[in-house]
């Protein structure tokens, strides 16, 4: 090997990233609970659903639910629902279920060991090293929106990296649509707030699928955060999303937002009963709006900070929750959701370490949807650029730890070990030289520089590399080939919708 | 409760954290390897040993390797071990065995599911933020060791922060000890190069314990790290120093040094068959020495980066060797050491998701001593005061993380759960108040302020509170509780050695 051959290869300012691939996890999940605990767990919350009830702030739903057997509790617009029924519909929700994305060569599966990693979806600001946190302009959005799209190893967009606060809000939908649908050729999350903008997703998810609602059912393309307004209740705009959902077969992925100690009690098992309890009474809505519809267990169980009421993310306690929930998911037969979080306000170690903890612990737990896997900062406050970029590197480095070790003999190298002198080094055997390229994971965004030369360098950490990244990746991004016909019907769809908006508005 | 028992209860200035505690592994490891793939690995590592042969460059040691029944092999000093000679000196070594500390409170055990945390030992610089990275004094290297002593969740001071460049090579090892013995009460890693170094750690630490060399060898209380000069040699001093160890029944924790691309094959399969051969070598020898010696497999199996042939710390490649050699200590029934490592050169995002990738691994595979487990950065080439506060934080975040779930009636707080209406929040309820101060994990270092607060205060990232944390720490220090006469003794031992080196240098 020439020494011209050993140095590094610089395809012009190019961002080196690995491939887009699907991620399949070959190990066994961890397993915190004894299967007697978990039958434990769904127990306490099936004894929560039958003796406390949930409260559907809906009416449909309560019609419904009440037509279905479930039974009308004390307070107002509580439902009880019989451990019978709840497994009774819960026996009706896919194990698993194709998601589709515009490009065919991106499509998704949920459920089974696969897990699909997402941006972050839904903060009120964004922020930059150059720019500081702010409240986001379209435009911004539009920008975060193609770095999803450029990084590979996200799989789906999560709904709006953040608020575009320059639009109105009552049409912001429409435009996040339009940007989801012709920015990016990745699947991308529905913003799911109330009846309208779930139809208005389903609409303009058909015209650039070039296919129909109907036709959409049997294969979804759509999937909406459903949350609930823990302690044990659903309010009016997320039913109207889940029904919609269901009738049209679309996922639906319930997620309670329970921070122990705040939204549920202050212990990791009644939490987890909540949890629980929660999840079933939105599946059994589904289920009885249409048998089938394709649901997700959805977990966001952490803690609060008991000194200072504020929430607490990526803990210990958040950690052990996600390993509990993913078994619980399994037992109840559906796919399972976390998230990787942070309460930390920059782009340091702090965020780092939460982050890991977020992404090892839903690993290890099977998780099917990683949520906010991507860009997450503040609590879920901020979408970051730079954190984007610093999770994109880390979920890399996971998928690269879940490749199975090859042992064959041409990996146990026996004939190079042999060959070098004791002492010596392995850098030009042939063996080596055969492996240059391809050996070892080549980072995104860690630097392996000897300290002198990073301090030569600027002495840049992490989040002043990533700064660098996302911008020379905005640079070099390419919009996915749309057909003009289709890209025309989507604006046309979004006038039509705004008009009228406008029009019952005035 | 009052609002007043609400609020923070700031005690003094005193930094929060873990009391002391041994850790304990709850849940099975993770397996990355198949039975038969464990197996493919030791065999292909006695093939190496019995066929190419392993450099032994100290004379004893290699006469005693003959006389056992090693064979002379082609290139010089190169001896080859028959796969049933090795099997029968591997058969001596004990799975698991106590260390002692010199606070009987603070003993430890080396096997089975625990798990020692050990602070970083080694790097030639130090650093923080507020006087940068230098050359450390002694008067620094006390400070580093009065931080592993106050941070209850480091088991064990790893041999030295960091070299005390103001003192003389030849006796700055005495130093160390007599800093070791008198401003911690815990277990501390010996300086072993070469015999007379090993010696002087035996020596004091009889001393400081109070008891005889013959005496601790019932119990040791002495544990070095032995890295082999991969590929495939011991050197002079490494070879006096577990020779010495194994004699005096010490731990030796026998760590090759293979960073697969040039230490080893640019392979996971070579380089962990590799490894695994040259622990074996050493164990061999050990065992021959005295059978029966406490040894440990201990792992620092990387890569380089290819492209500059630089180490690469914290990859995915280091987490899955983490994984596969845990495995394989297990089955030839050593304790299994790893480490804690970045190459990142500031306390940046990327030292803390590297270390983190690190940690995770290391536990799920069952560490029993995580080397290096806080304060290293840059590659081992710097010990950061700083990194020693980030590290122990991830390190009480991962202690908590294998704390197993409680399920009980009151844990799983039906009654709460029935208490709080839909919507409601759990703050108030007696459940809650019961667990107000003990129901969560308190961080050490982690910051959950809303970023208002954080920006008043001066928008600290991690690394800045690391800094005022272990300033803090430096203030609230306090002295374990020595007997005059045995300090006196281990000064006087230290005068008599250092004449006796400067007699014989002069």
């Amino acid at each position: 090997m020439s020494r011209r051959t050993h140095r590094p290869r610089r395809v012009a300012a190019a961002v080196r990233q690995l491939p887009w691939q699907r991620v399949h996890n070959p190990y066994p999940p961890v397993e915190v609970l004894s299967a007697d605990q978990v039958e434990a767990v769904i127990d306490a919350a099936l004894t929560v659903l039958e003796t406390k009830g949930f409260r559907y702030l809906e009416d449909e739903s309560r019609s419904m639910l009440l037509a279905a057997g479930a039974e009308p509790a004390g307070p107002e617009r509580m439902l009880r629902l019989d451990r019978g029924l709840v497994r009774e519909q819960l026996r009706h929700a896919p194990r698993g279920f194709p998601l589709r994305a515009r490009n065919p060569g991106r499509d998704l599966w949920i459920g089974d060991n696969e897990i699909v990693f997402v941006s972050v979806g839904g903060p009120a600001f964004c922020s930059d090293l150059d720019r500081g946190r702010r409240p986001g302009t379209y435009a911004e959005h539009c920008e975060f929106l193609k770095l999803v799209q450029s990084l590979n190893i996200i799989h789906q967009e999560g709904g709006g990296g953040f608020e575009a606060m320059d639009l109105p809000p009552e049409s912001r939908h429409l435009d996040l649509y339009l940007a989801q649908l012709t920015l990016l050729d990745k699947n991308a999350q529905a913003y799911a707030l109330g009846r309208e903008r779930t139809l208005d997703c389903l609409e303009m998810t058909a015209i650039a699928l070039g296919t129909t609602r109907e036709q959409m059912e049997a294969s979804p393309a759509v999937l909406a955060i459903i949350n609930t307004n823990s302690p044990m209740q659903l309010d009016v705009p997320m039913t109207e999303a889940i029904i919609e959902l269901a009738r049209h077969r679309q996922v639906a992925c319930i997620t309670p937002f329970t921070l122990a100690g705040s939204m549920s009690p202050a212990t990791l098992a009644g939490t987890l009963a909540q949890q629980t309890a929660e999840v079933l009474a939105v599946v059994t809505l589904s289920q009885i709006v249409r048998p089938g519809a394709p649901v997700m267990y959805g977990s966001f169980a952490s803690n609060v900070d008991m000194q200072s009421g504020a929430p607490a993310l990526g803990t210990p306690e958040y950690a052990r929750m996600a390993l509990a929930s993913g078994q619980i998911a399994r037992r109840l037969g559906l796919p399972f959701r976390s998230s990787n979080t942070t309460t930390s306000n920059c782009v340091d170690a702090q965020s780092a370490y939460e982050s890991q903890m977020s992404v090892w612990s839903s690993i290890l737990a099977h998780t099917n949807l990683l949520n906010h896997a991507a860009g997450w900062l503040e609590g879920g406050l901020t979408a970051s650029f730079e954190k984007l970029v610093v999770d994109a590197e880390m979920l890399q480095m996971m998928v690269e730890t879940l490749r199975p070790i090859v042992l064959s003999d041409d990996e146990f190298a026996l004939d190079a070990i042999a060959e070098v002198p004791p002492g010596g080094h392995h850098f030009g055997t042939a063996h080596t030289l055969a492996r240059y390229e391809t050996a070892f994971y080549q980072p995104l965004l860690s630097d392996r520089q000897n300290f002198e030369r990073w301090q030569e360098g600027g002495s840049k950490d992490a989040a002043m590399r990533a700064n660098e990244i996302w911008k020379q990746l905005l640079k070099d991004y390419e919009k996915p080939a749309n057909d003009p016909a289709v890209e025309e019907a989507l604006s046309s769809y979004v006038e039509k919708r705004k008009r009228a908006i406008a029009a019952r508005l005035r």
